[in-house]
């Protein structure tokens, strides 16, 4: 086959791979809804008080920063597991139906965002707040672009 | 004064200085208990997944044990931060006012569940399901204790 087939081929099997395992993880769509939901609320947290610093709303404390990055960095990984098949509905949620149907594209922008904040981890261990502040402009572009595409308002 | 009012003075110091930033991070209560929840939420989810191996409900894979126990240990220090002052209301919580009036015992809590997911932790690591055993028995009578005095059914 071609190899844009092969690709699409290996990308849909590695997006089963991923998703399949995961969606058995949970009880129930609800539980995988309500995972992925903390885990992004944590983030979200974490990151803003990042944010905050990087936009002169708090003094800069580079401890609280790196402790902060720390956090954005190890809990990354996780949200993911929580959009396996099913769970479009099963409770609240603001997951549009791309994130099914387009799920290669979902998968990259969660890995872009994983990328990104690894970054910020490592900027914020530099104590430069510069350097902090140009990570954080990078990780924040990967969070929007993630939610303008599959985020509902 | 006496050494028992030392103490105790200690104890408030550093409940307080572990209190204070901790509820200046969120933006309102609702926030923090949306937090807490999150966390304590996050680490049932990966918990669950490694009582599932312990009590033969799913096969034994070590991989996977030490992979949940190593989220379950990362997530452990955060819930706290969720119960500063003044997050008794503002949003649907279970947590009883104990938690703010006994605040030292909360946190003496909060502190062997800490340790015991540690222990599990490095027990995962070991590879022997006799030792994840022994160490999830600890850990899971480490939430007990705290759910059964601080949580409404």
């Amino acid at each position: 086959m071609p190899f844009k087939a092969i690709a699409f081929a290996s990308a849909a099997s590695a997006a089963m791979l991923l998703s399949l395992p995961a969606a058995a993880q949970f009880a129930k769509p609800e539980d995988s809804i309500k995972y992925r939901q903390s885990a992004l609320f944590m983030m979200g947290q974490h990151f803003g008080r990042i944010g905050a610093m990087v936009n002169g709303k708090a003094p800069y404390d580079a401890k609280a920063a790196q402790a902060n990055a720390d956090v954005v960095a190890s809990l990354a990984s996780l949200p993911w597991a929580g959009f396996g098949p099913g769970t479009d509905k099963g409770a609240p949620t603001k997951a549009k139906p791309g994130v099914w149907s387009e799920h290669a594209k979902f998968t990259e922008y969660s890995e872009k965002l994983q990328a990104e904040v690894a970054k910020l981890d490592a900027a914020a261990k530099t104590g430069n707040l510069d350097n902090l502040k140009t990570a954080f402009g990078a990780a924040a572009n990967a969070c929007k672009t993630c939610h303008d595409a599959y985020r509902a308002r």
